[in-house]
């Protein structure tokens, strides 16, 4: 972040503020990171609280929190994403299987994006374990498709692996993906819209890409320069 | 919780301060579940860390947040739970992997429970998926000990599954168990214990069975009552 805005009042809002505002015509959502204002502790979940409030009306707001526990749990996870912040989306991790899963479905109004095969390095550990015929990622490709009895699932698949994205594509028919990795962590955008964009949804993130363009004065021109190209891009790649 | 604390000026701290203060002496270890403050909001984040600062010295405060994201973001959710709330142990979700693992195994005296075979429905649903030799809980169980360089590594495995313990008991060597499921989710205590706990350390976690032993006004007597109870529970079946 630039000194000017690590000296203000409330630094984290104040830099979301200025970042929303820079980039919000080029954007279909906002994807807010929770890690991040936890790590503030109550200041982190003030400012969290503050920038979902001034996410504007006609972008989707997604809450990336990737939570997953048993059912009576993940429902007060739920409450927290979609009545506290109001959070539009949340990304939500399927290991724990179906009852962790449902809470996060009941309202068909809110989109839930299960976590399948990832963007990171890590993804190799446990995701490709195969059968033989179908891989972990597959696996939870198709088990999704199975609980979206209301049309709110979708899945999140790195853009570090545009390869593998028609393959899940074919399993998931018409879900939206959410495809990260496409700013720092270096996807490839255009085999990933290709792959992943072509029958259905996909929201493409750019987090770092975008919001750390500059550590400068300028970061907020260097944002909307970096939003507005990265939205060229992608419609280029259609 | 009982009308009287309902009414009460900081109903989720002065629940847990009643609560601690009861069963204290009968507890190794105190399982914070991070879901039941968040979607409280602020005011949630509030008792939450009022929680952490008045759980006594010599217990283990577990925070049970289930995260896991990519490195730069699971560094985060390390600072929340290890900075923010000083807790000593934390549970984390294997699926994103070593990347996503590793920021909280950092500092060696801080421990890391990661979900092995957890104590729900939807345990079934993938974390059972094989390829013939070996299941994906195996898998976690055996990848994790590989993680274990600085022997702060741990699992969740539920007590509703008895006769796993045995083979992850196996495959894990001596690192510690976090085994939730034996109150009100009905886990078999004394298989658990038997299997379990005998060659290492393990925690087993009631948590409805305890804090909810009664709804009434000696919510307090009953919550010491059962947490009593459970301990020589544990000790009978060693």
């Amino acid at each position: 972040m630039p000194k000017s805005i690590q000296n203000s009042d409330d630094p984290l809002f104040n830099f979301n503020k200025e970042i929303i505002d820079a980039t919000a015509e080029f954007a279909s959502a906002f994807k807010v990171n929770l890690a991040f204002y936890e790590a503030h502790g109550l200041a982190g979940w003030r400012a969290l609280q503050k920038t979902f409030e001034y996410l504007p009306d006609d972008v989707v707001k997604i809450a990336d929190a990737k939570r997953g526990d048993i059912g009576n749990t993940a429902k007060m996870y739920a409450d927290a994403v979609f009545k506290e912040l109001q959070a539009d989306a949340v990304t939500v991790n399927p290991y724990m299987g179906f009852d962790a899963a449902e809470p996060f479905l009941r309202d068909e109004t809110k989109g839930v994006f299960f976590l399948c095969l990832t963007s990171n390095p890590g993804s190799q550990d446990f995701q490709h374990f195969t059968n033989g015929r179908e891989k972990l990622y597959e696996k939870v490709a198709a088990t999704v498709k199975s609980w979206n009895t209301k049309g709110n699932c979708g899945l999140v698949v790195g853009a570090t692996h545009p390869e593998e994205l028609s393959g899940i594509r074919a399993i998931a028919g018409d879900m939206p993906f959410l495809i990260p990795g496409i700013g720092a962590q270096g996807g490839d955008l255009e085999a990933s819209v290709k792959n992943g964009a072509s029958r259905a949804a996909a929201f493409f993130n750019s987090s770092r890409g975008i919001i750390y363009a500059s550590n400068g004065n300028d970061f907020v021109q260097a944002a909307a320069h970096a939003a507005k190209q990265t939205m060229q891009q992608l419609n280029n790649a259609r």
